[in-house]
Parts: C-alpha cells; structure tokens; sequence
C-alpha cells in the first residue's frame, strides 16, 4: 500500500465530506494542498482539518511537486476544465458527481484522461454504501435470481448553496444533483454490462420559484427487459430519504440509507447538535445516522479508488460510467419534453449484450405451470394454463 | 341503524374475506344467502359461516324475499350481467373491484344502478383501511400542505385462482388486479374533484407465461400538477407488498399496510398456522398482520356503506369512482402500447377544476427567496435569485 | 347473537374508549343508561355518544330495567362498591383494570360475583389486542417451542386524569396504573395455567413530585422456569411506548402496538388533529395508529365478552385474572420494600403445575451436543462436551 | 501520526475482526506478527490476512523487535499472564473483552500495566459503535435530560467456538461472554464518573446442557438513581440481538446494532454467502449489516486506541474500566445466588460522587405541577397537588 498526498480543488460541503474521510480513521492518505477561489475559504479549510498548505491558483495546486493526485470537488462547470488541466499534467484525477452537465462534456473529459493515460476515478460516493457494496455481492451470487425492478430514490428538501440552484452551472435541477446517484446505482444492479436502452422521464417545478425542475421521476429500460425507475425531488419534508428497493425473480433488497438505520431519537429540547445531513428538525423524532460518511459511502469509495491506484487496477467507477450516467440525463431530458420513450444515445458502448430475463415454463400433464402453492394441508395446488385453448385451471394434488 | 339481511354473489376468497368481516366482531348485518355456480362450494360456504341458505340460481339469489342488499363478489365478467339483474330487483347492490373489466362496461354498470335508483357502492377495500383513513384525515386538515405526489404499491407472487390469470374473464393482468386499488388510493390522497388527465404507463411479462403484465408502472398527471405514480407486481418475492407514500410542501406519509407493520416473528419450526394472505414461507423470519380483515379495510367498508344506506347518502367509494378507475386503467393501457402519455376519457366529470399547486415566492430586498436554512449558530441562511440576472447567492442574516 | 343494552358507569376517557368501540362499526350492543357522578359530564357524555339516559344515581342506573350488562369504568377506589352493585343486582358485570386497588379488593370482587352467579369479565383490553390474539395463536400452535422469556412494556409520560396521581385512591402509582396490563399479558404468553411463584421488583419516583413510583421494573419467575419481565414508566418521553417481546426454545416475537405500526407522518405544520393517545408532538416525525380501539384490543374484547355471554361460556379475562394480577403487583410492591425477591400469595391457585422447560440434550458419540452449526461449505461443526471432564470441543463432520 | 506495527496474539474469530479492521480501509497500522498456539492456525491465518510472520512462541511474539503494540485475542483464562507479558516487555497492550474472568484477575492486570507504565486500552468494540458514539455525544449536549434508564440487550444462540462454553476457561456463562458488553455501554451512557452502587440478577440455565447460565437478567443501580439493565441469552432465535435503549427525562434513544439496520432481504434461493455474524438461515427475509466491522464499533476503537497511543492521552475504554465490569460482573453472579441486592465492591472508585436526578417541581398559585398538558382547542390542562392535603386536582387554564 502507497501513501497518496493529495491536492484537493474546492472548499465546499463536498469537500469537507471527502478531508472528513481522507483524515479519519487512521487512513494513509492525506491531503496535501487545497486549492479554493477564495483565500479566505481555503485559510479556514486548511485550518479544519489541517493541511499544509492553501491557494487560489489552481493550476499551482495542481502540479504541487508532492502530490499525486487530484480531486475535483468543484461546482459542475469547472469540472471538465480541472479534469483537463490534471490530465495535462499527468496525475490521477478523481473527479465528483456529475462527471459532466452533459454528456457532451463528460465525453471530452473521459477522452482527455484517456489521452493522457493517467488514472481517473468517479467519485460517486452511492454505489460504494457498505449495504450496497453487500447487496451487490448477494445479488452477483444469485440471491434475487434476475433483477427485474430497481427503484432508486434522492429527495430531500433542496441544496445548500446558491450554485447549485443555477440550472447554467449545474446543467439541470434535481435530475443533475440527485439523479446521478440513482442512475449509477441502478445500473449497479441491473449491471453495468446491461445496456440502458431508453427512457421516459416526467418532470415538473412545483415549489421552488426556479426554471429548473424539483421533482422528477423517471424509468429507464434495459437490455434484459428490467426497468430501473429513479425519484428524485427538492421539495421533500422530513429530511433526507435515501432509499434502494430492488426486486428479482428469486427476492428482493431493501436498503435505507439515511432515514431509518436503526437510530431514533426523541428530544423534548433540542438534539443537542448536529444532527444529519438535511436534517429538517431539532426536536421530536429524530434518526441519526451513525458514521454518515461511512454510511454514505465516502470510506469505501476512496478505499477502492486508491487500491485500484496502488494494484494498477480499473476502480469500480470509472469516467465511462459518469459518462454513460450523464447521456441517461440528458435523454431523460429529452423525454419530460417529448412526453415520449427517449433512446438512450452512446458515442459506445462498452458493455455487453444481454439476453431477455429467462423464462423457462414447466409444463404438467402437457398443460404450462403458471404458479405452485402449498396448501396448509401439505397437499400442492397447481395453477395451469391449457396452451390450445388459452383457458386456465386449478389441479390440487398429493402431498 | 338497521339491520339488514344480505345475498352473497360469490363464494371466492373475496367472499370469505366479505363474510369473515360482517359475521365478526358483533356486527347486526348478515349474509342470508348465498350463490356458488357450484352447488359444493355452496354448502360449504354457507356451513363455515353459519349462513341460512345457499342456492346455484342467481336470479332467486338476488331476488330474495328476506334481503335487501345483494353483495356482487363474482369474478370480474360477470360483473355486468348481476349489477344489472340487481338494480332490475330494485335492490341495494355492493360490487367488489374492478368494477368493470374496461370503462365501457363500468359506465353501463353505473348508469343501470342511477336508471333504477338503487343504492350502489364500490367495495374498494384499500380506501378503507383504519391508517388511509386517519391519513386522509390529517391530509384533508392540512398536515401536507398540498399534495404533490402519491405513490400507491401493490406486489405479491400472484393470484391464488385460475379465473384471474385469465385476462379474456378479468380484462387484463396485474393492472386489473392490482392496479385498480392503486389508482383509487391515489385519487383518495390528491382529492376526488382532481381531475386525472393522463397516463404514461410501462408494462411488461417477465416471469409468469401468461399473455397479459405481469409487471407495471404507471404515472398519473392530475389537474393540480400532482402526479400519482402506481407499482403493480404478480412476481414480487417475499409476501404482499402494501405500501402508500405521500409527499406534499408541507410533509410527508408513509404507510406499510402489511409486510411491516409492528408484528414481527422468527421461527425455527413452522409457524403453526396461517400467516397471512400471499405470505412465502412458514419459517425464518414471517411479518404477520394483526386482524387482516380490518387493516386491509374490510370492517370500515362495510360500516361506511351500511351507514351510506341507513343514512340516505352516498358511500366514500362510488359506481363514478369504479368508473373512473377504469377509464384510468384503459388509458394505462393504450400507453403502454403507444409508448406515450394517453390522454384519461371520461364521458363526465362529476369534480371540479382544481388549479395548479399553489406556489407564493417570498421576496427579501428585492431578490426571490429559494430557501431559508437555520445556521447553527442561530443565524439564517437565506438562498436567494435575482430575478433580473437569474443569479443565485447566498446570504447570512442574524439571528 | 343476541343484542344487549348496556349500563355504563363512569365518562372518564376510558368510557369514552369503550362506547366509541360499542357505538362503532354497526355493532349490535348499545349503552342505553350512563351513570356520571357529575350531572354536567353525564349529559356531555350522553350527547357525545347518542345515549338515551344518563343519571347521577348509580344504584337506578345499575338496576335500570332495560339493561342486562353493567361496565364499570370508575376510578380504582369505586370498583368494589360497584361491583358488589351489580353482583346483587344480579346482572352481567364487566369492570375495568386494575380490578382492585390490592388484591385484598380484588378477592372480594371475585367472591361477589361469584357467590351471585352472574357473568363477569375483567376488561384487560391490551390482552386482546389483534396482534396479541395471533401471536398466543402461533405460541399455542407450537411457534415458538418453550417460552422462556417476556418483556411486557408499557411507558409514556403520565396520566391525564387528576385522581390517577393519587395512590390513595388507585392503590400505587406506575405499577397499579401500567403494570397490571404487563402482567396479564406475560400470563397469556407463558400460560395462564403456568404458576406465577415469586416476583423481584424495583421502584423510583425519579421526576415527578409524588409519592408514588412513576418507574419501576420487575421480575416474574413461573412454575416453568420461564420469566416475566415488566417495565412501566410515567416518565418516557416521546408517546407511549406499548411493546411487547417473546422469547421461546424456537423462535421469537415483537410486538410493537403504538409507536411503529407502518404508520409515519412528518408534517411542518401541525398534525391537523388528534394523532394519538399520549401523543408528545404535533410537528416533525409523528406515529399515528390506524384504528387505536382496535390496535388497543377494545374491539376484540367486546367481541369476546358479549359472545361469551351469549354462549354461556367464560370469556378470556376473568375476574380470577384479575385477582392474580393484583396479588402479583402487592408482591412487587413488597419486593420494592424489602429488595429481595418475594413469593406471590395466591388464595387458591386455579391453574396446573407447569413441568420445567424441556431440555433434552442429545449425544453424539457419548458426547453431550451443545450446538449445531452449519459451515458455508456444507458440513456441519459440533460443539460437544464430555460429561466426565467437563471439557469442550469442537468437530467437524461431513455434509 | 504515527504508524504501528502490531504482535496479535490469539487467531481466533475476533483475532479476524480485528485484523480485517486494521487492514481494511486504507490503514495504517499493520499486523506483523502474529501468535496461535497451533502451528497450524498461526499458518492461516498470516496467509489470510497478508501478516509477514507467524509463531508459536508468545514470548517471542510480544518481544518481536518490529513491534510496538500487542493485542490479546486470547481466550479469557489466557489474559493475565499474556498482560503481565507484554507489560514486562514495555510495550503498549489492547486486551480484548472482557478483562479478567473476574476482578481479581483483571484488578491484577490493571496493576500490572500501571506498574509497568505501559498504554492500555480495553478493547470494548460495542462502546464504539458509530451510533453509539453519537448517541453519547447528543446524551452529552443534554438532549435527553437526566439519564434515568438504560436497557442494553445482546442474545444470540450461543457462542461458535467450544472454549466459550467452558466456564472454567472464561469465569462464566452468557454473562461473562455477552453482560460485559452490556455493563460498559450502560456506563457509558449513565455517565463513567457515575458509580455503580449494587446490582440484582437474575440467572438460568434453560437451554443448553451447560452448568452456567444460558440466560440472564439484572439491574443496576447507580449513584444518580439512573437504572442498568441487562439482558443476556444464549437461547435467542432469529440471529443477533444487539440493542439499547436510553430513557431521560427529557427524551429517548433507541438503537439497533444489527437485526433492523435498514437493510432488508428476501431469498427464495440462498443467499449467496455470508449473510452476518450469527444469523441463523439463509433463506426468507434476512436481515445483512452493510459493514459489520464498523458497525460493530472495530473501526472506532482502534481509530481511539491508536490516537490516543499517539497523542500520549488515555484512551475511551481504560483497563480501569475493564476491572470495573469484572466487579459489577461478580456482584451479579452473588446476587444471582443470594436472590437479594449485592453491593458492587472496588477496590478503588476513580469517578464521582453524582448528585440524585433532578427533579425541582413547580408551583401554581400553592399548588404542586404534576403535568402540563395542551388542549386540542389550545388551552392547557394543570394537574396540580395541594401539598397540605395530598389532594389532587385537574386546572384548564386560557391558551
């Protein structure tokens, strides 16, 4: 295992998200130099948590002698010209989300890491929560059979900052900032080989006093005949709600990442501090999280992004994913306007093919079997189908 | 309150589920009579309900001298030929759901029971449960602000009779089954009088060898800009999937109306007796529920119609409401064909026009406010946009 | 069935929940006469709930012609007199919990009706709760082997009535109010025939000014080894915290009957109304029950009492019952006293001898099996003991 | 920060869960030596774990001239000689729980290290659990008051390595295995400075065919009147039952260490692995947790013990405190057998003395407050005592 310095770009909440992991528990890697717009920004983050040194030269930052590599915590726009600038100097660049405000943008910036040849990573902290990271391994080992259903779902009652309000700097509303989640975490599911083929999109603004939407939902159709279906909303009370339902031939997986953990808390008089990442009471109910950057995914997504570094191996999110991530937005897009299926459009597709979700009927006495339930007596009863006629009949049978 | 005496149409678990609910707990309604086409599974009923007389003719069912209520809980095609054959009795009639198997048939039902001015109630069950009604309640009080979003959820492994994988007899798949207490859960939760105006709606056979949805999803865009999102399942796996949420600009509901719902029983060695309707397994970990017949509705139904009757007035759910229901479900449908939104017919429109979700920005010098936040410091942080530049900036104000 | 009318003595909030069960959902029982010791809440109450009559003369009342069942739902202190009422009137009796205020009281009662002959039932309602009823199914059924253990929990942060406060008049404070409805319950888990032999008790008055305790905790050893384990508190905040947990040789239960029942509400703005008895917020997160005199086991205890009457059979809770509990609770309070577990004086035990819980250990080899488990490959790993060393070991053995 | 290389003695389960801790996550802290009696196992598991060398000789392990910090993962009755090892070596010692097998043994090695000066931490990973570490930080900031009650539960069905059972090996039965964690979190919640004065148990063995318990029940009560409770079971079905409950006057805490942690799966098929630690099937509903090494409090520990080994500070769980545990562990054991109260004896108290729980009542107009209450109609209800009389009454008073 190397120890990584780290030059860190941006001084926002994402930033103290990524330093709170990076310095805590007793991890190797450090950041090294923080780069923000404003001396005054960078002084008190530096200050926070301890790091060296601060600038507001970016391009300074970026090719420190000690470091090696690069995150981009910057507000939407600026990524793709930070991505270039480290790609030119040759460094890993670890990139949040979104990758682009559009797949026009993420595509030049996986190229320009692919020209470069240096590492790059998608910081997309969702797919990386420890109940992801083990349903992923439950569902690769078959204990849903065929995923058929994913639903992924991002509402809370809006951003933090100002920026991310300007649909002209983010590329979007809700879809761009919490979409992008879901999206990811969907394909994690369905698997990253199964091709997103189109989608149908509704959006609308029914609260906020914005041009962009604060409420979206959508459902996306894959290869396999699976359909991922992602909520998305700015305008939801109660604080934030981080659910992953997925369904399959053989189980289903529910996953809560945020609102019920199994930490409640009532308080007549106030929680006494912080409480949780938009978290819209004081007093009252209340569910903490434990570790939120542990529960959201930040420790293991930086373990793997740095193990990949160190093992000259592929992370598990890469430039193509944001890529692919972004081209579903943008067609997502497309849809709340046509009202239609929009195609999902690839510059390519790195994926597989995947054949249909497999249905193999059985067949009893020449009639198909449609369902098998066991009576309380122990005896079966059958629900077939005649495949001639079309006409369905129930058959109890022996125990 | 009177109490009245009741034919049965119908010997179905729908029928035990009626009967189990008007024979229990004290209740002074009871079945009189009751129709099988079977004659054994006419003695049999009536023996395990203590019911006086049981018969294969229908028409001497309906037009029994000692019963003013006759109760239609026959499979989905016959629906029409007994409603009519009960207003012609110029009796009381009570139709289990979907009223009809598409919109023509529904309308003719409702328009048989207004020629002949008999009482007629639509027995949708799931707007009857003691938490839908409770949260109605609270939503009507304004606990939500206004409505936004509805997600309604109905998934289990399948029907348990021949007749309803039969979409020639039910008109459809798990829409027609399921589908139709999702949609009228939705209208119940945005508001009766908010016209449906169209569906976007995405089906598919994934598991089952069948010919109709095992599998849907569907958007609904109401008047007010609510939008009603139904999930309908014959393959999900793990037992019933009962589940309603709510999201409106001033709060949010959740309910669970069967797999979690504060009874919770783990197992080594068979669970010694009936779970529950569409429950997997008898070992491991089982979620009963309580008393089924009342959380799944049933008792409140019956009470709101015998009460509409003794009253003189209407019931909660109508023959309109059945109506409208199917001309939801047609126009799903034709979606999921066309790939598109479909407008929703109705040949009337009994609600009123309702505007679009009220949204009143704030101003503060000048500028819009998007978003206060409390600091915690005490201080306010207000999100605000210049509504001439369009610009977005934050600003702290004391406490 | 026959229909009966009801004496009704007492309009404390508990009247009020047993007419709104009685008056509810088309039942065929009715209070006819409401005897108040105020003329002002007498006619409130009548009003309130369409009841003919109401007087401040409790004799007329009780000996009311047209009554044939009388409830007592009186302060603590007023049951005995009551009761002996009505046992000389001869009619059928139902009084509420606790049914004396030590079981000195409780014992007259039972003599009373007893030597009258007339009907009596002890109205414990949360025995009856519909999660309770299914969960004694499945013990009864086998489900969970041997119970070993039960929690019974009932906290929340104080009566609302004035006289409840006062131990002269209740016969304590927390225990008498609360912990009679644990102690019934945990004897319906472990076995009403199953002996409860000593009890070990701790109480505190921690937060309110009385001299009664507002917590206590205790232990109830039974014949069979099993124990009981009750927590009652005046001083929980956050609702009222109704749970009950069953441990068995084979499996386990949770109840949880209030404050998570798949019912969940936030709201910014006011509940809009009543959310639940004992309810501390009207904003933020809140827990509503659905139906609450059904989640509360009203509408099951009625059920049962009026069809035991009708059937000439003892209903589930009977005086007996009640007297056990409060010769239970003058242990406990003894216990408290003296720190050291104490015997439970029963006049007469009505119940059988209960065997200790069954463990019959296997051998394997002429080594005692202490565990079984299975290995992720297949096979199977003991854990053994020899029963001349005393030693332990572990063995693998083949699938 | 420093870098430490670490001696691990013992390579059993927990020898696994701490080196999967201290090797996971980009640590960095390393594991480089590692002892087992057995050649055998020694050989595994520096294979499994990536540990450059393994021996049998403990000596040589504790004095391995790379190494500055050992770790006891030792059986218990193996703990105080390997202690008295490594503090003659004059290297840092982490001793796994519970200390001692009672407080001779653990007093003995407490003066052992203090002797010899070197650090010691006790390694009591359920007092570091994320939830619990916030739990504690909101109980400081006084979001609940007064602590008045504290309920720590952990039963599973028994232990999976043969020496667990053995009482002579570990001084005890499920209290000393499971109660040690149980006591310490009470602690940490009621306040370490807060001293446990005397405790009652109770003990049995239901079960398995042991001679110590397989089950127990006991009370602690402390300086301030707050309340411990324990609930220990090696009879528990349904997997690991890690709980805590924390009741204040002024709020709740209830958290959920595994069972119900938000993640929930249904497999009709297998899980497809390892599902958790002690969970007992493989198919139904299972209940996973996403990362068991930090939810389990591993992660934080050793993040403690670490730091403060670098920063020349005591750590948050002292070999003080593991002696504390042995003592009330003891006491428990003498209760269990007198059936009364034992006095907690230490050698040495190094808190507090803490004052009663507050409790300043309130006056209005001479008379006590019992309890406020609002009314629905935005009054509010007194219920107030004469203090001359006992007397209480009810008082609404304008809004």
């Amino acid at each position: 295992m190397q120890h990584h310095a780290i030059t860190l770009l941006g001084t926002g909440l994402i930033g103290d998200f990524y330093t709170m992991t990076l310095h805590g528990q007793r991890g190797a890697d450090r950041v090294r130099v923080v780069y923000s717009r404003s001396e005054e920004r960078g002084a008190a983050f530096s200050d926070r948590w301890g790091i060296p040194e601060h600038t507001t030269d970016m391009e300074a930052a970026i090719r420190h002698p000690d470091t090696d590599v690069v995150i981009v915590a910057l507000p939407n726009h600026l990524h793709e010209e930070a991505v270039a600038a480290v790609a030119a100097a040759g460094k890993a660049v670890l990139c949040t989300k979104p990758l682009g405000r559009d797949a026009g943008e993420a595509k030049r910036m996986l190229e320009a890491v692919e020209r470069a040849g240096v590492f790059a990573g998608y910081l997309e902290d969702l797919c990386y929560t420890p109940k992801t990271l083990k349903a992923l391994r439950s569902v690769a080992a078959g204990a849903l059979g065929d995923v058929t259903w994913v639903r992924s779902r991002e509402t809370h009652p809006g951003p933090h900052s100002a920026w991310f309000w300007d649909g002209r700097l983010t590329g979007g509303g809700a879809i761009i900032d919490l979409g992008c989640h879901c999206i990811e975490i969907i394909r994690n599911f369905v698997g990253k080989g199964n091709r997103p083929v189109e989608v149908m999109c509704h959006t609308d603004t029914l609260v906020h006093p914005i041009d962009d939407e604060d409420n979206a939902i959508a459902l996306i159709r894959f290869d396999s005949g699976a359909i991922g279906q992602f909520e998305v909303s700015w305008t939801f009370r109660g604080g934030m709600d981080l659910r992953d339902e997925i369904a399959g031939t053989h189980g289903t997986i529910w996953l809560n990442h945020f609102l019920r953990t199994g930490f409640e808390m009532f308080t007549a008089g106030g929680s006494g501090g912080y409480v949780a990442e938009k978290a819209e009471a004081e007093r009252g109910w209340l569910f903490p999280v434990g570790d939120e950057v542990s529960e959201l995914g930040y420790v293991d997504m930086f373990t793997d992004m740095f193990d990949a570094l160190d093992g000259g191996r592929t992370p598990r999110e890469t430039f193509y994913d944001g890529y692919v991530v972004n081209a579903v937005m943008d067609s997502a897009y497309r849809s709340a306007k046509s009202g239609a299926w929009e195609r999902i459009d690839l510059f390519e597709w790195r994926g597989a093919e995947t054949p249909r979700i497999a249905s193999h009927p059985e067949t009893y006495e020449g009639l198909v079997v449609i369902k098998r339930e066991t009576l309380p007596d122990g005896r079966e009863k059958l629900i077939l189908k005649d495949p001639g006629t079309g006409d369905f009949v129930d058959r109890v049978v022996g125990a």
